[in-house]
Formats: C-alpha cells, structure tokens, sequence
C-alpha cells in the first residue's frame, strides 16, 4: 500500500479561502487585519520566513508592517518597539522573529507581548489557556496546523492513540495538550531523547507525530501498518544530484510511505499550514476588536 | 509483597522542617511570609481546607490573613479585594478558595491575580511557563507535591514510563509536563474516560498516578509488579461500621498493595503534600521580595 498524501498546500489554501471570505466581512465593517513583524538582526533563515509570511498577508489583503531592527539591538529598545505596537490600535497581531541576537532574553519579550495580540501564541497565558483546557486564547501556529491537518483529513481521535515524538515548547508539549483536549480525546504518549525503545511506543501509535528535526529517525519499522504520519522535521541534508547542493527532508524515512494509512510530505505537508494558521490568528484578532 | 508506604505526612513534616529554617532566616532580614486567603459563601468543604492551610501557617510563623465574603458577593466586589491585596506589598501570597458561588467567573478572577504572588500556580502565566519549561513560576500544589513524594521516595523516573490517569487542569494536565520536562524525563501517557483498554496502558506503567475521583477505579491487575503508585483521589464512601457512618478512600483498589512497589495511602499520601507545597510557595514569593 502506499500511504495518501496529506497535502499541506492544498489544506492552506482552503484555510485561505475560508478566511478571505472572513477579510471580506471585516472590510464591511471598516477594518484591514493588520500583522506587525519585528526581525532583528541580519539572520538569512528569519528573512526568508519573515517574506513568506509578507507574502500571505499580501495575497489575503491584511496589512503587514514589518520593523527591521539592527543586531545590535538592546533589550530595552526591543521592548519599547513591541510596547508601542502593543498600544497601536490599528495593529491586531504582533510576531517577533525568533532567533533574537545574543544576549537578548526571548521569554521576557515573548511576555511583553499583549496576549490579546499575541497571534504566535507564544505567550505564557495562551499556552496556560491550553494547560486549563479553554477557548479563547491563540493557539501556536505549527501545532494548531497539526490539529487542522488531522481534522480535515477526516483521522478519527477519539480513543485512538497519539504519539508525539519530541518535547519542545513551540510544537511537542503545545500538541500533546491539544490532542488529549475533551473533543479531540486521543490517549497522547509523549516521546523524547529520555525515552526506552521509542520504536515500540511509535509503532502502537494510531496517530504518529515526530518533531525532534533528525533526518529520517522514524523507520518503516516504527509505523503501525495504516497509521496517521504527521512529519514536522524539517532538515537540510546535501545532495550533489541538487543544483543547490542540498535537499529538504523530513524526519520520517521515505520507507514509511509504504506502511502508514496517510502522511504528511516534506515539504508541502506542515510547513504551509504554519503560516496559514498565523493568517487565522491574525484574522481572529481583528474579529474580536470589531 | 507488600508495597512500602510512600508517607506524605512524614514527607510534608520534612517539608515543613526546612521551610522553618528558611523562615528563619527571612525573619533575620525582617519579613515575614504573608499569605492571604479569600473564600466566599459557606461551602463547608471549603472552611475545612482554609482552617488546615491556616493551620499549616500558624505552625511555621507564616503570618495568614483571612478574608471572608458573602456567598452574594460581586464578580467586581472579589475583583476589587484581589486586587487590593496585589497591591499590599506586605502580602506574598494570594489563594482565593475554590469553588466559588455560582454566577462568578473562576478563571476571571484567577488571572486577576499577580503572577508573582499566585502560590496555588493557577494563573495561566504560571501554567504556560510549564509549558515552556521555564523555571521561575509557581506550580501548582498537588501536582508539585506528587513530584516530591516522587523525588523523596528514590523514584527513579530518568527513561521509565509515567502514566496519568485524569487530565484536569489542577493535577493530570500540569503534572503530565512535570513528569516530561528536562530532567524529570519519563516518557508520560495521560489516560481518561475516553481511553480505550486504560487497564493495559496503566498496567505497562513504571509509574502510576490515578487523579479521577473515582473510588477504587484502580484495581491490582492495572498495576506492574513493583510501580511506583501515586492516588490523588479523595473519594468519600459510606462506611455503617465508622461513627460518622462514612470513610474516605482513594481511587486505587486495596488490593493495589499486594502488586505496586511503592504507594501512597489514602488519608496520609498526596493530601499533606498538597498544603506543604502551599507553604513553600509562600515562602519561595517571601523569599524573591527580600
């Protein structure tokens, strides 16, 4: 068998139209979705993902503003530029470019941030909100993006078990949370680097989900026949047959494709999702100051 | 076998010792740990907990200030009382009683509370730095009291597997984190109501933890010979043959004894802890004010 494509582009673009229709009614109403992106520093990584998120807002007609600020940048001066957006009515969301330059405290500016505009809901009290189990915060993008892909894929949860590969604070423990949710209901196991023999956890996993960035760790051999594979890992390995000289992949093998039920490619699978969701966010936010 | 007795009223009595050294040592510095405490309306339960955290304040010199509110007050009127005491600067800890009459909104008034001063680790600031992994918030007292009946007793966790039954946002949800976090790393499955076959998964587990007030849900073939077995419920039962014609028993089987390698007993394990982990909260806020 060969697993079905869980297309993250064409489930993008759904989310796209969804919320065009969305921009349409606030236009009604007077009001631009307005996302303000701060980058500091020179890092060519940020500056690629700060234009792909420039280029959703523009094909969905919200405002983007974008700070650039030097590498040399204080914390202080960091601050002030995202207390000023903060107290910017017009503005609706504000993302600051993760990695900040050295020397830069990332939680104290991820915490300055208003929660109610908090569109990467990094803030500690939207993923307090997720700990509490309540509506109402923002949800952070990548795994919010999971969640859309599992849904709208038609994967049941309910009593099935979820295996999450991988602990960080921006995608594992935030997925582990949504995915035990009343509603969505699945038995979540997490796994990590600590973990005894990952490849039997895995291979009970009705859904797989692995976040831990290794190329390839997850082997035909760690997949139950017709599970759910979700690939977040997304790894530059070289490849001289490339005129670049280098190829993205995933975390999971390429053999995985011949025993799970559906799976995420790499790329085109969470990737997309991931800016679709800040879309959401940023719509969301204008929705509820109108 | 019989499982050895994990004793969380010697633990919390330790606990208790070494908080009066630090309280001493604060008193030398002229402060004195202040924890104020809001209950409104006349639930009975309720006035039992408050007595005993007062009891546990009277014994270690934590000075404690009681406010008592109609079960009529206003969601304004608590608001208003809370924020008064954010204020006071003499005040290091803020508790207000749980539950509140109907009609007010508990999650409201939690996050009204200054993070710094929120010793029940309730606020979604303090759960969200969990989520993080972040040190320097409060946790939440039940769930940080099991990680030190976990600790104290020798309970290796590094690799072994953790299993939480009941994903409230007080116990199973906070303390699944704990027990994933860096350090901790056992690999976590929260199991609830709509786990399929949840005797097989807690029956694989190194570690057990039962948190769903269900009186004896937890039976001895859900146990693996020698587990470490933590019972959060407080189940109370009729019992013709007790003057009060009632007892209180946890949600793990008596039987449970005969198969797990450690356990904690009903009255005597995980409730002491609960109100000790209270105390060194107020302590640690005193402590970050001097």
């Amino acid at each position: 068998m060969t697993a079905i494509v869980l297309d993250g582009k064409t489930m993008a673009q759904e989310i796209e139209n969804e919320l065009l229709e969305r921009i349409g009614i606030l236009a009604t109403l007077g009001t631009v979705p307005c996302l303000a992106v701060v980058i500091a520093g020179n890092d060519p990584a940020s500056h690629v993902y700060v234009r792909n998120k420039e280029a959703a807002c523009s094909r969905l007609g919200v405002m983007s503003i974008r700070i650039d600020l030097p590498e040399s940048v204080s914390q202080k001066e960091l601050m002030d530029v995202v207390s000023e957006l903060n107290n910017d009515e017009k503005i609706h969301g504000i993302l600051v470019q993760s990695p900040l330059p050295k020397g830069l405290d990332e939680f104290e500016v991820t915490e300055s941030i208003s929660p109610e505009k908090d569109v990467d809901g990094f803030h500690p009290s939207n993923l307090g909100r997720l700990v509490m189990g309540l509506d109402g915060g923002f949800l952070p993008c990548t795994p919010a993006g999971i969640m859309e892909i599992i849904e709208r894929s038609g994967t049941v949860t309910s009593g099935k078990s979820s295996v999450v590969l991988g602990r960080s604070r921006i995608v594992g423990m935030p997925l582990s949370l949504m995915l035990a949710m009343k509603g969505v209901d699945s038995t979540v196991t997490v796994v990590h680097s600590k973990s005894v023999e990952p490849r039997e956890i895995c291979k009970a996993a009705d859904i797989l989900v692995s976040a831990v960035g290794v190329p390839g760790i997850v082997k035909a051999d760690w997949i139950k026949e017709g599970a759910t594979v979700i690939d977040v890992g997304i790894n530059r390995v070289l490849d001289n047959s490339k005129k670049s000289g280098s190829r993205i992949i995933g975390d999971v093998d390429e053999g995985a494709w011949g025993v799970a039920g559906r799976m995420t490619p790499v790329p085109g699978g969470v990737g997309p999702m991931t800016i679709a969701m800040l879309m959401k966010n940023t719509v969301i936010s204008a929705e509820r100051k109108s």
